[in-house]
């Protein structure tokens, strides 16, 4: 069976920074927006759409168009889209599993893919870090004070916290979901990385 | 300032075997049952008492002898004494952590220390895992069936959570309390401990 590590990620936290440092020192795929670019071509909506839900339990937010056709606006009809996207997703998922070894980010992969026993890994940070790496790393508007980055970023891990537990009944970030739960704040990303792709390899030697 | 490692630990998960393999490895103190002894000896209680004290935040259980000496049972005396061994147990962590740098399970330690800026890591792992190396180490009696242990395991762990809570006002297990959360079922201690010992070396080169 391939080896597959699954990394679950607060916003701003870096754990897409220790997902590819993971892949490059491993050698393996990493696969991260490709995911979306795979579901939006395979649901023929458009990118932006598709990630929006990505990112969001189903509800009733119904925008006038959903990218490359129009469709009748129902929440019933959203709903049965947005859970059609998901289980697109998880076929996605499915497929790049058995493909080769690989570092998946995000996407409830860990849940998706628990019948190939990935190693879990959960990311997170204190908010002050996660202000610092986003604006750092230009993840949004540099305009933005501090106390408006706190509020954007909690709402992108209010909306990944929903969607995790809608779609996996369990709860987002809690340890016992987890194999390895790492705090960035605390350690650095680049070293933390070179010693768990060691323990890795150490492992399946 | 010295490096403070502290470990909270499921019961039954291996936080002891990290915390003595991690002490080893960087070749630093130890600290357990240890800290126990010292405030027996501090507060003339026997450890018996002390132990059981540790374990469990304070309510109205009254035992007709406390140990050495006899004292007329009153709740609320009984709840002074157990706030009292808290306060001498933080004491004698924080002069553990003036004298050198440290491996320190349990007790609360990442909360009283919070000053010196420890590594905090908390071990756990799923309960099959916590059963089996219970009976390997012969931590529970061997004539507990596996629903008896699970039971026992459970009500360590109750306590220890309440008693966390009680003396922080911070959840126990909780990841934002802690920098690394590591579970044992998954990862192999020995070679986690090598690993992260490696890491800590650098981090501190």
């Amino acid at each position: 069976m391939n080896k597959i590590i699954t990394i679950g990620r607060e916003f701003g936290s870096g754990g897409r920074e220790l997902g590819k440092r993971l892949a490059e020192q491993l050698n393996i795929a990493y696969y991260d927006k490709e995911i979306m670019e795979e579901i939006s071509n395979r649901t023929q909506l458009a990118k932006d759409y598709v990630h929006r839900i990505v990112e969001q339990k189903p509800n009733l937010y119904v925008p006038i168009t959903v990218g490359r056709t129009f469709h009748a606006s129902s929440s019933d009809y959203m709903i049965r889209q947005q859970t059609s996207v998901y289980a697109e997703q998880a076929n996605v998922l499915r497929e790049m599993a058995q493909r080769s070894d690989c570092v998946i980010v995000g996407r409830c992969a860990d849940y998706i893919l628990k019948d190939h026993n990935p190693l879990r890994i959960f990311v997170y940070a204190d908010i002050e870090s996660k202000i610092k790496r986003c604006r750092e790393k230009a993840e949004l508007e540099e305009h933005l004070s501090d106390k408006e980055m706190k509020k954007r970023i909690q709402k992108v891990d209010k909306n990944r916290s929903r969607y995790y537990t809608y779609y996996t009944g369990q709860k987002w970030g809690h340890h016992s979901n987890y194999d390895l739960c790492i705090n960035t704040s605390s350690l650095p990303v680049k070293d933390f990385a070179e010693a768990l792709a060691d323990l890795i390899r150490g492992m399946e030697a």
